[in-house]
């Protein structure tokens, strides 16, 4: 996110990312003067002040690139609803996002469970700071975590069984999908949601005082993604790789690869 | 409600309509000691103590009768979704529960809004302590009042068109069904409920200590159910004018009339 009105009642509110007349994105969006925004892979690029934040000391450019989106999409939600001591954080997916939601659910002192199809990279998970790890192509997993969460970050773009799921959701519990969905209709069992006062929600980005906030708690706290950088040349190879999963987690691309 | 485990972690919170196990309802529902539970039409019933309420001095028997279910009904999500002086409550519905809802959100201080479906309650609805009333047969109503609202209580159990409704939520927002809905899968547009970070929930009538809170609320506000009283004779008559919508807003059976 690159602009925002900065003058609606969201925006008011530092949730730039809510601009009721519609923010700007870094990528093929409509610029204010009615040009394409063209991203952020180049050596410079001119945004407006009020979107600009510092990247701590201590903190890599190349670890920090990923918390500017996957890292604040993870990280305005488990704040929102409450992450911390003596709850119980569930992350589905250990991916781009998933692995980031694991590190910072467990820094901000959560009890972190992975649901994962399966439990291929739960030595990662685990390293990462989760607690527990479940594959959810067993059946029992369902059974046995019923009413455990507080939170479940819902970090897989596809469609799943949300009912499923949501029975996972402790009293209040919240089940929060990252990004808005790509169906554009959305439904699930009325029970699974009424049982237990469950909350159904989505969260999107975050907005410029949670960002700041993001990139000072991840220094303070020796958090980055997990990396792999590569030079400008090696973006369509990567772009592969991502479609295959094979990533762990984020690529980088070293920009000064470009001169 | 008469009983509940009193065990769960639901009920230890004093959410004992959310019991783990499953609580006794006071209609035809399984009682522990295996037969049907015979409702509360009658000169006596015998219930624990743990699940009787003070009817605080100054409040009418008959008209604190209905705060029991659509009062604690209204009330509990009023609270726990935070309305209360600077926010703007929509009540969907001048019924049974939302004529309470109404009064109750006004109390608290909320400024409150009717939908219903048309202008023909307007009068009542303003009396109750409404600020404002809309027809949600008129169009220009969700458009005028998009992104307004930061809870609405949806009393009306059959279906409508949520997305519409979700529509008219502001920033952090939360749309409250009250009862589980009668369709066992709900669906909805998916941005209607990403945009401005909205809540989907539902809730369920109230646990003992809130209703117990609310009694002393509206003991203390003055407030009591709309009701016409009737005698026990009269109840199929009664029956069928609430199939019909004619009531404002609840029949009290007076149950000395058994006699």
């Amino acid at each position: 996110m690159v602009n925002s009105c900065r003058d609606c009642t969201n925006c008011l509110k530092g949730e730039e990312q809510y601009c009721l007349k519609g923010n700007t994105l870094t990528y093929g969006a409509q610029d204010k003067d009615g040009t394409l925004t063209q991203g952020g892979y180049s050596t410079h690029v001119v945004v407006t002040e009020d979107f600009v934040v510092r990247i701590p000391e201590g903190l890599g450019l190349d670890e920090a690139a990923p918390l500017l989106c996957a890292g604040v999409t993870t990280y305005s939600p488990l704040r929102h609803w409450g992450a911390g001591p003596g709850k119980k954080v569930a992350v589905i997916g250990l991916g781009g996002l998933g692995h980031l939601g694991v590190k910072l659910a467990h820094a901000m002192g959560a009890e972190v469970t992975v649901l994962s199809q399966s439990l291929k990279k739960m030595d990662d998970g685990l390293r990462l700071g989760a607690d527990h790890y479940y594959a959810t192509s067993d059946p029992d997993t369902f059974e046995k975590l019923a009413g455990t969460f507080d939170v479940i970050l819902n970090t897989v773009s596809g469609n799943l069984d949300r009912g499923a799921y949501m029975n996972l959701l402790a009293l209040d519990g919240a089940f929060v999908t990252l990004g808005a969905s790509s169906e554009p209709e959305i439904s699930f069992p009325t029970f699974a949601v009424a049982a237990n006062r469950r909350v159904f929600t989505y969260s999107l980005i975050a907005g410029l005082r949670e960002t700041q906030e993001l990139l000072d708690f991840c220094a303070e706290q020796g958090i980055g993604a997990e990396i792999e950088v590569i030079p400008a040349e090696k973006i369509n190879e990567a772009y592969e790789r991502v479609l295959a999963s094979d990533v762990r987690y984020r690529f980088v691309i070293d920009i000064s690869t470009l001169a």
